[in-house]
């Protein structure tokens, strides 16, 4: 009988669970289940909701991962007796008012209607004003936790959202005994055992190892109401990716036919549970996540220092021991999926037809057939922003060379090579501080699907892409915490190097850099800096101006 | 009966005929002929052409004029000898090798094969590396004639075609007893006199009045075979535009049907025809052709200097007895039909299907509905390269602002307020050069069919935008020529002025700029202008590298 860990990877839209053998990472089955209801953005119980917020159900968390483990175990020939682990993953920060007991706010039936008593999803954007002030208030103060931002503190992350809370609706402030990341509060329910992890508590709540989260002198500063949110947050440990959190209680062993006691792991960012799935454990080793933005973390050795530049340097952010650091671009295969949308002119959409493909086919394999920055044009991939070195979400893209025989698939190739140039300076960015990149694994959609893009993205980087062996990578992450928790006695693994060795991996398939390729981006590399340098640090604030039009 | 002026106005693929009512512009009739041949640039007598040919075959004219003014005749109540007096514009530097009584050289047997014994049409480009040594030399002896013109020799221009048919076909130059721009060339064969207007040698050919063509010193250093190209050229008088070059001859009087004698006036270019077609006969007064690329005129005092940033400053170059000035841009109404044709996602062709309209009037329509400077896109104009004031044919277009909410219709948006600010561009040259603009009048297909962009152009240059009267001013205005060659006793007029002011023409409704339009335009034209400094002016030299890959 294989051992097996079971991986619960909560997405933003729906929750996958996966098995997987602890000895060889064999996917014994999976299971995906939407969240009942979804992303709530427009409404809630009728009622409108103010823009920019994004919430969710936490007994969608609950019900999905049931309904999804029972789906994985119906696609597998395993026992469920098999499990020795389990680990989660989970956005962040996506964070819920609880009681002391770990009940949401939400499900009591005088809060059913407020909002503020809802899972606040990563994505609410509502609390931008709050980390406004975070910044401005941290930055003139000098605490010491900015330093670990480059990018400052986002209206994503746990402290604006909390500080939104306590001043559109105190009296949920207030009701809240416990303040706890969506991921961190599944594995509460599962265990009976309050926790909190380490990679969101350090991405997303400024919280460092022997720092804890910013001073209460600081919360009181920005509103004395918020004196006392630490106390919410830390009844509990922080403890790093894997680490035992406790074993499943006896309802939820029934619940998924699973045995009582089995370890359960604390969870991680879902992003960054792919690097132990790409079997990256060791310093200078980094992950990309290329889905519909770039998602890069790279290890460092444990006393390896901040930097600037990145969303964050969190010592035991990813795993156990190391720092972690977490970079991003925040378009990327967005940028195709505009361009195929809005900009497929007459001759794609003819050949899409003729040849009954799909328009995106039709104009990938066209931007296919240019030779190296053979496309006349050069752009700047910031449709989104720029995330990471910059962080200005209030730039913009740029196109740069335009002709009257310039076709659509020319600047869907554009934007292929300056996402791979974004990538690149983010690379050297890590370099240049003293942190070298030894190697470099890739997983997401488009590692999946883009082989034309992995090839660009060696050639632009001058070194070899490797891909994750799994199409589910998160996923397979999470199970990999399943293992660790359960340790090699249980039959899983002790510790990360041999789980992340046995359970990741790669594809044999590698994408090398060619040399004449690397030499032609190498010019238009330049170029891209020149103008990512002349838009990005000042040279010509336009697009700061246009996105106020 | 009406005095009538016949137009014959000579376009690449077309000539018109037009009879005009000399007395208040009524057009009475017109008749349009495609030439024969068209525009031959892949063969010629079954043998592929080298790379940037464009041909002509010179018998294509007389054929074309004789049908197109019967044609114009049938659809007029007009009887033949209404006729006062006859006007031609046409392309230009179009010009072909002759014998020394005007008979083409293709005509002859041994050269019917020889593509250098054709005539050159404008857009023949194949003697660019010809240009180039005619500008290295001119700069380098430091001649005169330069300063004229800001852009330096275009390899359009008659002195390079010429020297390319001499180092390419020193046979056929030296059969050429004389070389002639074909309007001069039809003229010539209308009333047998051979002439040179003014507008094309001075536009095309360097010439200036009391300087003359460039000297034979010159000529003889750019290739010792050119000597003697002056006597090809002036064995007759160069005449400003409408001056009375003979008259009809008998042969044509027949074939036409017109009284033999009918007075016959030196030709112009066919854009400058355009300039009393709009009525401006006045220094200051600036006529705009828009269409496929834009076309600036400007009339000066007659002692007005020579000024840099224009394609050329040519006394009595478009109206006897005043400086006229060209200023252009390279692409117009192209680069609008480049966006419809290649960029209409999703969104514009469903509802081009919906409502069963046309995807340029869907795109139209929807990029109309920004305010001004609405898009978040600034765009520069130079896909088809920069004309005037940069004469840098290696620029090319740029767009910045570009989001994931851009459609397709902010970018079409955005080019239409680059055109106008690459108007308003050439508009400050001249002013800033002591050459203030009083009046602008537009013409051309855009000025006919397009009162959104007639509006942002008032917004942008924040001044009144006239239209010219008649849908095809380039005839009219050849039909003025005519009836200042006729004279006011020849039942025409004496003088531009008075033909002008009774033929030309503009319509009731104008474009004011508005307000608040003006004000937005001014800040986004700042913009404009930064961006055109550092792409165009050296700041960054990224789209001349990039034309080259």
């Amino acid at each position: 009988m294989p051992r097996v860990a079971l991986g619960l990877d909560f997405g933003t839209e729906s929750v996958r669970a996966i098995l997987v053998d602890t000895a060889n990472g064999r996917e014994l089955g999976t299971g995906v289940v939407a969240f009942a209801h979804g992303v709530m953005s427009a409404s809630l119980a009728g009622k409108k909701l103010p823009p920019e917020f994004a919430l969710q159900h936490p007994q969608d968390y609950l019900d999905g991962l049931a309904q999804a483990t029972k789906k994985a175990f119906a696609s597998a020939r395993v026992k469920p007796d098999a499990v020795v682990g389990i680990g989660v993953d989970f956005t962040a920060c996506t964070v819920l008012p609880a009681d002391a007991r770990g009940e949401p706010l939400c499900f009591q039936k005088n809060f059913a209607k407020n909002p503020h008593a809802y899972v606040k999803l990563w994505k609410h954007h509502a609390a931008q004003e709050q980390a406004d002030r975070v910044n401005a208030l941290a930055r003139q103060r000098g605490e010491g936790f900015l330093k670990r931002y480059g990018a400052g503190v986002s209206c994503e992350w746990l402290q604006p959202k909390l500080l939104e809370t306590l001043e559109r609706a105190p009296e949920v402030y207030a009701a809240a005994e416990r303040v706890v990341e969506a991921g961190d509060w599944v594995i509460w329910q599962l265990t009976g055992t309050e926790t909190r992890n380490a990679c969101a508590a350090g991405y997303k709540a400024c919280w460092a190892e022997g720092e804890g989260f910013p001073s209460e002198d600081f919360l009181a500063a920005l509103n004395p109401g918020l004196r006392g949110l630490n106390a919410k947050l830390t009844g509990s440990e922080v403890q790093a990716a894997g680490a035992r959190v406790g074993g499943l209680t006896a309802a939820w062993a029934k619940r998924l036919g699973l045995r009582e006691g089995t370890p359960v792991g604390a969870a991680i960012i879902d992003a960054h549970a792919a690097v132990p799935a790409c079997s990256l454990a060791q310093p200078g080793e980094l992950a990309i996540i290329l889905g519909t933005s770039f998602c890069h973390m790279l290890l460092g050795a444990p006393d390896a220092p901040a930097v600037s530049g990145v969303a964050g340097s969190v010592k035991e952010g990813i795993l156990p021991g190391l720092m972690g650091y977490e970079a991003g671009q925040a378009g990327g295969g967005d940028l195709w999926a505009w361009c195929v949308r809005e900009l497929s002119g007459d001759a794609i959409r003819s050949e899409a037809k003729k040849k009954k493909s799909s328009e995106h086919a039709v104009m990938a394999s066209r931007a296919a057939k240019y030779a190296p920055g053979g496309t006349g044009l050069i752009a700047l991939d910031w449709l989104n922003g720029n995330r990471s070195p910059l962080n200005r979400p209030d730039l913009s893209g740029a196109l740069v060379g335009l002709t009257l025989s310039t076709p659509p698939e020319a600047i869907y190739r554009a934007l292929q090579e300056a996402l791979a140039f974004g990538t690149r300076v983010i690379v050297e960015n890590f370099e240049a501080q003293g942190l070298p990149v030894t190697r470099i694994v890739t997983s997401g959609g488009i590692a999946e699907k883009d082989p034309a893009f992995l090839q660009i993205l060696a050639d632009v980087c001058a070194r070899e892409i490797e891909v994750a062996r799994s199409g589910q990578a998160c996923a397979v992450g999470a199970a990999i915490l399943g293992a660790v928790a359960a340790g090699a006695k249980g039959g899983g693994h002790d510790g990360f190097a041999s789980a992340a060795k046995a359970m990741g991996g790669v594809r044999k398939k590698t994408f090398t850099p060619l040399k004449e390729a690397a030499r032609a981006y190498s010019d238009l590399f330049s170029e891209y800096k020149t103008l990512a340098d002349y838009f990005g640090k000042g040279g010509n604030e336009v697009m700061r101006r246009l996105r106020k039009t």
